[in-house]
């Protein structure tokens, strides 16, 4: 019962990853994760990112080139222990480039959350690691709203 | 003092996750990954697979496909906490093809182990999550043995 809980929170915290960067908000993103050095962030064929410092500036610059994305995200399978907690899901995604095109893609991701906690009751599952990579043979899934 | 102990355990079992791998040995890679039904395995442009089985069926595929494999893996990251880590790291690959050809390519890693007790002083760092996806824009390093 106690882990159901804890795979619910951390799953919540999965989702609000998602919002951020749905949002294109760098306000956003910056509460989805933790801002230390020894943060790593691997964006679909990109470089490896190390620190908050690089990572931020990598959302800025997606978000820059992003003009609307959403993500329908299935497949998803928490492993949650005391203090660290992993997700890996597929992320559906459907970017626009302008106002008539847009693109859809499959990407595998691998997020990490570690808990902070605050006081006693008080405490949130901070992202510490993302690694995206794009599915070769994505088949889109039969959903509507993607 | 203790954090560097661990980390080097853990270091040791990533490590040996890639002997494995060259020795291209169903029975080494065995001995590497927990065999639940809860673990995943994501290899570069290939679909995610679940569960002990199906992850040991992709390595049997790959390794009948495969003649010669070296890993020299840099960039390594650990974050170990009491039963879990994460390993982030770069594997620099040089794969043979037949006897004259090689090629070679940069891989990201993301490779979760999960701490296994057997008793107070005995126990073991095993794989239940690996996800690897293809560097872009690899650059070769300068390094003489891959």
């Amino acid at each position: 019962m106690k882990n159901e809980k804890v795979n619910r929170t951390v799953e919540d915290s999965n989702a609000g990853f998602y919002n951020a960067f749905e949002s294109l908000s760098i306000e956003k993103m910056e509460q989805v994760w933790k801002h230390s050095d020894d943060i790593t962030c691997i964006h679909p064929g990109w470089e490896m990112f190390t620190s908050w410092t690089a990572v931020r500036e990598s959302w800025i610059t997606i978000f820059q080139n992003t003009r609307s994305i959403k993500f329908y995200v299935t497949n998803i399978k928490v492993k949650a222990f005391d203090n660290i907690a992993i997700v890996v899901c597929l992320e559906n995604i459907n970017s626009g480039i302008d106002e008539h095109n847009s693109f859809k893609m499959g990407v595998f991701a691998t997020n990490v959350f570690e808990k902070q906690s605050f006081n006693d009751d008080d405490h949130a599952w901070l992202m510490v690691h993302h690694h995206g990579s794009t599915v070769a043979n994505y088949m889109i899934p039969n959903i509507s709203d993607i």
